[in-house]
């Protein structure tokens, strides 16, 4: 039995739609981040980092989203989520949610999180200004190269799309052009149409 | 056969200590990152990023250290770098390195790549002010509880160690009080006296 985590518009949702994928038996707990449970001691004896998500198993708990993805898919093989049997393909993967989680989401990051790197507020409101344009530059790498469609390894499914799928869900709000997007925006709409992701999306919002 | 680019003083050390540490037949191609060689058409052809490390193999090119270290590790299973058949904890070595690519490294950057996230001088230096405090911080939670001890994840020397050492090169210049990481300096001093580290260290400050 799983218990996995999460707060509401978080990268969360990516580690949420594959465990939906892979069939898991899971419960899910909702870390609310306007009362700021995530930084209060219950929440922090979980994941001290205080951040979502984290996925509490019987071996003990783990966190960052590219690990809970790949062992999410290392899990439960039957759901063929990632090329565990090939290190290169397994690697290529990898990369591609590394990327997602070290560029792309901390380029959104600079949004809402620009007290992670500074104090001043003109210096916070400097960064904001600039997110449009280091996502939207993060986002051509993906546009342009890295999606190789219709999934973003090609043609068999893999948790970089859930991923994928998460982060692209805050373009607008970025400030992101979507026309420079279009193979992007067409993954995403692929993804919505997907049972797992509507299910893990209506669990999140439900009240 | 493997060919490596690095650039000196990068976070590419990492993958070059692990390459050494497998006994992998590789060679090693210097990226200058002073003439800005990394943005430019041939290196941008190899890595479109325009960063290190980047891995050309057999099957094509990979980037992005978490990737890179754990294809390494899959790569070369005689070296046993990686609880390559545990997925619990192959995941806790993932979650280590995922948290040093988008958090410690993340911190870390802020001191000298601020234009990624603003343009305007005073925000740039707003963020490299507080870069001490905030690498600080992420290296404490390492400190107090994800570094095991006396390697990583423990008793076993895994892809982690390497990482760590590579980015705890950076402490002084970052302005970081070693004083506060005790663990983490004798971790460095325990690395800094492989085989496989003076090697890979000797390759890159080579004139």
């Amino acid at each position: 039995m799983l218990t996995f985590y999460y707060a509401r518009g978080t990268c969360a949702l990516a580690t949420h739609i594959a465990l939906e994928d892979a069939g898991a038996d899971y419960a899910a707990v909702r870390v609310d981040f306007a009362s700021e449970e995530q930084r209060k001691a219950p929440y922090l004896a979980i994941n001290p980092k205080g951040r979502v998500p984290a996925l509490v198993t019987d071996q003990g708990i783990l966190t960052e989203t590219p690990a809970l993805l790949a062992f999410v898919a290392q899990s439960f093989p039957a759901a063929r989520l990632a090329p565990t049997d090939d290190a290169f393909a397994f690697a290529k993967m990898q990369a591609f949610n590394s990327y997602l989680c070290s560029t792309v989401h901390v380029a959104h990051a600079h949004r809402m999180r620009g007290s992670r790197w500074a104090d001043d507020p003109a210096a916070i409101a400097e960064m904001k200004r600039k997110v449009p344009e280091s996502v939207t530059n993060a986002f051509l790498l993906i546009e342009q190269g890295m999606l190789e469609g219709p999934w973003v390894m090609g043609r068999d499914y893999s948790i970089c799309d859930p991923y994928l799928f998460t982060l692209s869900q805050w373009l607008e709000l970025d400030g992101v052009d979507l026309a420079r997007l279009p193979r992007v925006v067409e993954h995403r709409a692929r993804m919505a149409e997907r049972g797992s992701v509507r299910h893990a999306i209506t669990m999140e919002t439900a009240e």
